[in-house]
């Protein structure tokens, strides 16, 4: 537990208006996007790298928990202080653009940088930062990093780590430490950036982080493809990219989404359609974007597709992408509690998959509506029951773990996106054995020795 | 010391003809593309990940050291057995390609195939694998990995590390582990994978890797352009990507690289030229091809590019090449000796990057001709000396020191693509903090306590 003497040890560093141990603070800190909740013993807001560094020492010598959070925007608890002890929360004063190096083309950003608010920000200077989860217009940078954030845009761009080119980073022990240069290449020392991403706050505290932008391409074309079945969808989007193709994105809705949207939004969405597919390619030259829409027709008619329809303006384009947008809340007139995955399998499985999950509904008599990120295997898998029947909910976990084990027995993980945290912790022995297991608790000690960075995350101690 | 027992319990794992001690083999396998040579106490060619399991097990309780080794073409002997122990080697039996998943785009292989063998069985089936280094004749897709090997195509398409979504291993104590999926997005546990690239054989031994495969672009074309002085061709370089057009390479020859080379072959270079920019674009469809090379003509020629070349056929395209192909060996007419560094700073720095090596060159009255990958910063330096007179090799070591100063203050890296090994680990210092320097050496220990697997390469103990 903390003790007056630690906060104040904690105000002397950043001053009084930046330490909070009352309950409004400790309420607003004790939840993000999952339905948890951990209140902390305090909530502290560092203005520097040099604050961040004497709290990490202090409270590693103290043994005093500390828990960094972005936005808390998670959604499998990452952020949480299940523990106690201090959330470090960044997005009060360490949440500037330090710099939009146009020559390098590189983005030198805090932690506490909204996702959304970099994108703008190199697009107007003509580069883009591909990394869209659908949190970006709150969840910030240094929570992507954390959890490895992808989005929309993977299928062509890839994700967060393929963007992080180096990161500034404190250490439990409160040492500063650099990884990375603003270079494409950089092999000198062990990859310590390339172990941050998606270590979840669990090894150090990010105080800085150098991103790699790329040329904005001039224009984006969307379009959409129904499908009767899933089946052939899935299909059409495996052969699409081995066709040669590779679409910005190419995302899906199943059967029962688009039922779920149609029902909301009344937008006369072909409700017996098995899925929808809806893509966006985007190049510097119309005879490009052509090109490419023309061989997405190709494979996409030669596997089933009844109606292909090219968005002629960014109106067109918006309509579109209107029943992939609002899938996730429309869900709800399916049951009152949404338990949502994000697993990631290979994209030629996606069909196998798919009949799997819908097994697995039949057999507990729920629906498991699906939509997502179809371009890279990522499927967001929806387990829908009544909150209010403990019955119905302790139905939807039984099938939450059968969705997983259809996942690791095609070769897919746990989670594309989200993380593991605490909401998927009880599953990691599904998918790694002890020996894996063993080795990331030596990973974690060898950078928390003390244990006092984000304790109780992503299965470990 | 290796005793005769140990001998024997190797030969009763991998067989008879798998172990040798013999001086022919000792010597064969002391050296690598340095000209340092260190004989092992035995030579090893593990058949399977479970012998790799059982040798490592063995030798971690007693203490043997083991320094893994794919084709032993690295520049820094990270494959050299400096504290002699076993070589374990790979390509003998671990040399396998496991499987081209066209569906998934994906290739798996044993740690021990030939880059370029790998190349042309995807190439036959319309993939593309894009990490090219100078040694991709020889060179193991292990060895790439351990040392995150770059290339000529690191401007468009990365390098090693972007291509790896999963990898087998076994650690020091024998325990075999798997990280990654054959999926873009994976958020469940460290990044292992990550780590273990360009760890150079410390942490752990590859058992299988599996790659990302890219479609094969349809078309490529080729151009040059010459340039008064090597700052306006720098200037061009970063301008050229910062206009929007990435090109898969982007590479240059500066005045003293071109005039070895002219005097080697006499094929009528620009001697007079500062420096020779040579690059490849690549794509679908002719028009794209054409615009991505109007555009670098035109950055080029704002630049004070004074011809410009654009390839008619692959015939011209490969004298274009020429040069470049052509640099390494040709500058031999400058010394016997070539303390040749692959130094990578952020492009945009280039031009004063280069003044300050040839102001070091000038200071020590020597030869520090450059050529190489400027598409992503990364630049071949070669300091030149007689490598019979003691006092002019002890003055090139001191203008290497000189030039990773120069290279660290303008944010660059001690090395691009190389690695660290033994060669480059006096250096480390320069380049690392001690808290930097700690770190590694904890994660080290995390994975390998006993310190058996390749001991005393970048920089650690």
């Amino acid at each position: 537990m903390i003790q007056q003497a630690d906060l104040q040890y904690f105000e002397s560093i950043v001053g009084k208006e930046n330490v909070y141990s009352d309950k409004a603070h400790l309420i607003a800190y004790s939840y993000d996007a999952t339905r948890e909740r951990f209140e902390p013993d305090a909530v502290v807001f560092p203005r520097s790298e040099e604050d961040v560094s004497k709290i990490l020492k202090y409270c590693n010598e103290k043994r005093i928990i500390i828990v960094p959070r972005g936005a808390g925007s998670g959604f499998t608890g990452g952020a949480l202080p299940s523990n106690g002890g201090i959330v470090l929360a960044m997005e009060k004063h360490m949440n500037k653009i330090l710099e939009i190096d146009m020559k390098n083309m590189v983005a030198v950003v805090q932690p506490g940088v909204i996702n959304m608010d970099l994108q703008r920000a190199v697009e107007e200077v003509g580069l883009f930062y591909p990394p869209d989860p659908a949190s970006q217009e709150y969840s910030t940078i240094g929570g992507n990093v954390s959890e490895n954030a992808g989005g929309m845009r993977a299928a062509k761009y890839g994700i967060t780590k393929d963007y992080v080119m180096a990161t500034r980073a404190v250490l439990p022990n409160g040492d500063i430490i650099k990884a990375g240069k603003r270079t494409i290449k950089d092999v000198a020392g062990y990859n310590i950036s390339g172990i941050l991403i998606a270590s979840e706050g669990t090894l150090a505290v990010l105080t800085e982080i150098t991103l790699k932008l790329i040329p904005k391409p001039k224009m984006t074309k969307t379009a959409m493809g129904i499908f009767p079945t899933v089946t052939e969808a899935m299909n059409a989007v495996y052969k699409t990219m081995a066709s040669g193709i590779t679409p910005v994105a190419m995302e899906f809705l199943d059967n029962l989404t688009i039922r779920a949207v149609e029902q909301t939004y009344h937008k006369g969405l072909p409700i017996d359609a098995g899925a929808l597919l809806v893509t966006d390619v985007d190049g510097n030259l119309e005879e490009d974007l052509n090109f490419q829409l023309a061989q997405i027709e190709k494979v996409f008619r030669e596997n089933g597709c009844s109606e292909f329809k090219i968005a002629k303006d960014a109106q067109e384009s918006k309509d579109l992408w209107f029943a992939r947008r609002n899938a996730s809340p429309s869900l709800s007139v399916y049951g009152s509690k949404k338990l949502n995955e994000d697993i990631t399998v290979p994209r030629a499985v996606l069909p196998e998959l798919l009949e799997k999950f819908y097994a697995i509904a039949d057999k507990y008599q729920i629906k498991i509506p699906c939509f997502g990120h179809t371009g890279d295997g990522n499927v967001h898998t929806n387990v829908m029951v009544d909150g209010k029947d403990p019955e119905q909910v302790k139905i939807g976990y039984q099938a939450i773990e059968e969705v997983f084990q259809a996942t690791i027995d095609l070769g897919g993980t746990l989670s594309g996106e989200h993380g593991i945290g605490l909401a998927k912790a009880p599953y990691m022995h599904m998918a790694f054995t002890p020996e894996e297991m063993a080795l990331f608790g030596s990973i974690k000690k060898a950078f928390d020795p003390n244990n006092i960075l984000n304790p109780s995350k992503m299965g470990l101690q």
